[in-house]
């Protein structure tokens, strides 16, 4: 499964407000505070190039945007991401753990967005030379708990309310999180599922537990 | 070999100098000057989001955008141009003339990029819902000649100098006049080859009178 080189690639998966930042960021200052180099990338962005695409993505104004175009666009920013930043990174056996990848590409665009599930793939893992990320933690949450927690959630960057995705129907986010539950279904050893509704302590804590045994099996501790 | 329509689909084609956009404006100034509905568009662009990512595109500060992230860009602008703008005007009975399409990736990406043609014909395909177009204008000019033209022209929009893509080097500007031969010879049918070195009113001729031509088939003069 695993394509990533000496480091290791972390992915947290998640509907909007499952709270995959500060999961991703609580990771992160983990492994720092055991003097193991790590690196946080966030999707859509990431590099200059990728963050003037997430503007575009996430731009209110365009509701006219096709989903083609969005899978196109998170395909751009991606594959820019992983060149730029990820692969070298791996290369040098840093631990980068990634706030979305691929699998919110075949979520959104394709069991939420109505295209092609296996084009959406095969895009992706062309762009990407087939990287996949080694343990993917999937923040799941009753929608009702997501909803809730999105309304709290401060205004996008550079617009008054909610951004493009989060402002689509309620219908739209089943879809999201059904999707996600299906392909954690479909590859078992690569995606550990993790209920969001607990406290953010305590999901870091089952997050940790998993990535220890895989550091362990690694052998990334001696 | 035509999916557009009621309308027409007319794309011109060629390299960087090669006067694309002056022989896209004479050709709209003919069929109107018959009092025939027609359109201009361009790409990357023609719609708000594909002037977005217009400006990623061709931003000289980009010089690290690999290959997969221009091919992604190209179709998003691509797609959001079809479906907006360009698959709408056909089914009105519009004339649609299109400054550069799918054949410019190909070439741009694919025979001077290195990337795989076959996955860039196939990406496109799937975004446009296999729209081609009906007559593809390849203005073909020598490179010296194409690169002296180059150097009188005005700097691009935003910026100082040359655009990143005119910026690359002899060598690729070589095989974007090479592609495009190639794809002229795999369909005869659809491209027609047209000296761009002559003066623009000449290749203006040459162009009304294969399209002049192609109506008359279509019964589109009575």
């Amino acid at each position: 499964m695993s394509l990533s080189g000496k480091g290791l690639l972390i992915s947290i998966e998640g509907p909007d407000g499952a709270g995959k930042t500060t999961q991703a960021r609580m990771l992160w200052e983990k492994f720092h505070s055991l003097g193991m180099e790590a690196l946080v990338t966030r999707e859509p962005g990431g590099t200059p190039i990728g963050e003037e695409v997430r503007k575009i993505l996430l731009n209110p104004r365009f509701q006219e945007m096709t989903v083609p175009c969005e899978v196109f666009l998170y395909c751009a920013a991606r594959v820019q991401l992983v060149k730029q930043v990820i692969q070298p990174s791996l290369e040098k056996g840093i631990v980068v753990i990634s706030d979305r990848f691929i699998d919110s590409s075949i979520v959104y665009q394709g069991y939420a967005g109505g295209e092609n599930l296996e084009m959406i793939r095969k895009l992706n893992l062309w762009a990407t030379d087939a990287l996949l990320p080694d343990q993917t933690f999937l923040l799941d949450l009753q929608l009702e708990k997501g909803l809730q927690r999105l309304q709290r959630k401060p205004a996008a960057e550079g617009c008054l309310g909610k951004d493009r995705i989060e402002q689509k129907n309620l219908d739209f986010h089943c879809r999201v999180r059904d999707g996600f539950l299906q392909l954690a279904r479909r590859e078992p050893e690569r995606f550990v599922l993790i209920d969001a509704a607990k406290s953010p302590e305590e999901v870091h804590l089952s997050i940790w537990t998993e990535v220890k045994n895989m550091l362990r099996k690694r052998q990334f501790f001696r």
